[in-house]
């Protein structure tokens, strides 16, 4: 099936995927008299009274903004707001459907970080949540660092944190599965943007020692000596790769690119490009090893061959593979947990909290079940309710 | 009936009015893979290489902005942006219910003019027009401006445009009841803030002959001796209040009050406050005088006063008397003939064309019937079929 020009039919067809309509009935004068003038001064003096109020009246407390400013749209790269439109309305009825939260897309036409955080900032009395999306690494740290620092709703940046979640849960159960520990396991990620990143943090704050954390971008693995580093980098650099006793001889951090790092390693997090890895980059890993190789659409190896060459588990980002890492497992729970929980800062603690709600929601684990179907609806209550207990 | 408890009551048990839907099926694989990946990298391909098509394959030419910074929310005055957010609400789904059109409320955290015309800007790839509501005078005319100039898409601001319409409208009709002439009538508008404004300019450019209109704000007739005018009204001063043989002898321009200027008068249009206008008053006016009272809740004069007072048509904002002049009757469509004919400049000829599109709506105009019931459904769409013929 040729999915561009299928879809390209589906968005023609309905001019988008979004609408807003209206949840009260305006048929008659008292249906206008209620929702609109003059009743409506009512619910307005309320909240001017009491600002929370406005949780209460209107739809902020369920209304989440899809943002971004089109740089770094799925693996198009840099394509605009205009051109992301598609992907943010897909984002918004996934929140819809999966979470029942509405979301609304607010495509940017800037791409500088000062003009993005002030947007933000005065559009968000309408919502009640932020959800960044397709924002380029290393501009999408410092965006949502500002804007969890200056607004009083959650902020998530879901290319980052989503995806370390999802990765997280997939990883518990794989790790179980191959008797492993996280305090002990030896990781290389492939890809240092947003993804990258946020899954190494995550990994790290979930016990993985950071030392045992090998990453590679495109010109081979971070290491202390390495220059030009952006600053996000450079942090990383210090605190991992410096456990170097994996079995290779190397007296100290590891240089080199993928294929030489790989070599001992008992997980690989691909969050990179199609091709990248070899079958016998997978044979030189450590026995049973893991493949998270989620590069989209085409992964940086095929499961087939993966397998063929001896991994004992893999992963990829498509829904026609096994044990799909998609954000959807994430995302509407997470927010659905906090709105309802009226939570403002979306922690470490609560991503550890919805990834081990996403784990455990398979009641037994096996090399082809790591993680729950996208299309599971119970996921995203089960998170919501790990959550929400968070808070009692 | 208590309106504003039952509005209340409305608001809470709903939380707000609005919500975001999808138009497409998310229940299968399938679904998933064209609404959201793989698929939806085709639509943004197809709009990163031809930017007018997201015109095709989203929700953006269908989706209007309302945007305040809730500087002057109904008769409520500053109470902010959030307090405001039930009146956009309420605007939103006029616009889906009225027009068909998906409007979304933006409740903007600044009132400084550069902030709102820069953070509209940036927001603006995801709208197909900007309506502009509740925003203070002067500021409003300088905020419109600017953004009309610096957009590619439609912006109205409905306070403004959307009140000059209906009011042309109801006058047109109530001009030939009375046998008057647009040339010759003598007016006085009572309110000079974003209403009064644009109904004065609308009325100038429909044929009102300028010097024969009459504006007062709190401090009395607008007219060239006097000081410290805001530039708008400035402006006004220069061109109203100079043709003064109203038969009451005055020399040359007039000053006063209101009990002043009324004398003579044909016309009275109040955008003002309640009770400003006394019988006696309404009796110094010319013979059967209109008299459009329009002040929410209260009009500036109650219908039944009016009327025994002398006045032969009567008209007020409220639905439960006859006239009824009502923005809705306006703006959902003119933004439809706008959305769907590709107009990107909402001018004086649209406006006027939608006046008389619903002037001309009601067949057999009478003292109680000058415009359109406020909840009927056929006025949009006779307003955007006018508008549309334009573009023929």
């Amino acid at each position: 099936m040729d999915y561009y020009r299928e879809s390209i039919k589906l968005h023609s067809a309905n001019r988008g995927k979004i609408e807003v309509i209206s949840k009260v009935p305006i048929k008659t004068k008292k249906d206008l008299s209620l929702a609109y003038t003059p009743g409506v001064a009512g619910p307005c003096r309320e909240i001017h009274k009491n600002p929370e109020d406005v949780y209460k009246y209107t739809s902020k407390g369920n209304m989440v903004a899809v943002v971004t400013d089109g740089s770094a749209v799925l693996g198009l790269g840099n394509i605009g707001p205009v051109a992301g439109m598609p992907v943010m309305e897909g984002k918004c009825i996934l929140f819809k459907e999966f979470g029942g939260i509405d979301a609304f897309p607010i495509c940017l036409a800037t791409q500088k970080i000062d003009e993005i955080v002030e947007t933000v900032k005065h559009i968000a009395p309408s919502f009640g949540g932020i959800n960044l999306e397709d924002i380029s690494a290393p501009r999408c740290f410092e965006i949502e660092k500002r804007l969890i620092q200056s607004l009083d709703i959650p902020v998530f940046h879901d290319d980052q944190h989503g995806t370390a979640v999802v990765v997280l849960a997939g990883l518990i159960n794989a790790l179980k599965l191959t008797h492993r520990k996280f305090e002990k396991v030896k990781i290389v990620i492939s890809g240092v943007g947003a993804a990258g990143v946020a899954v190494t943090k995550l990994l790290i704050t979930y016990g993985v020692n950071s030392g045992n954390i090998l990453l590679c971008d495109s010109k081979g693995v971070i290491h202390k000596g390495r220059e030009n580093l952006n600053s996000v980098k450079e942090d990383l650099a210090h605190i991992t790769n410096t456990a170097c006793h994996w079995g290779t001889g190397y007296p100290n951090c590891r240089t080199g690119g993928l294929a030489e790092i790989m070599k001992g390693a008992d997980v690989f997090i691909g969050v990179s490009k199609a091709g990248l890895v070899t079958e016998s980059m997978i044979r030189s890993m450590a026995r049973n090893p893991i493949v998270f190789a989620m590069a989209n659409p085409e992964p940086e190896i095929m499961p087939d061959k993966a397998k063929k060459a001896g991994a004992a588990i893999v992963a990829t980002g498509r829904s026609d593979f096994p044990n799909q890492i998609n954000n959807v497992l994430g995302f509407p729970g997470i927010f659905r947990g906090v709105l309802d929980a009226g939570i403002k800062i979306i922690d470490d603690k609560i991503k550890i909290t919805a990834a081990e709600a996403i784990a455990s929601y398979i009641k037994k684990p096996a090399p082809e079940k790591i993680v729950p179907s996208a299309l599971d609806k119970g996921v995203a209550m089960a998170v919501a309710d790990a959550i929400k207990k968070l808070k009692n």
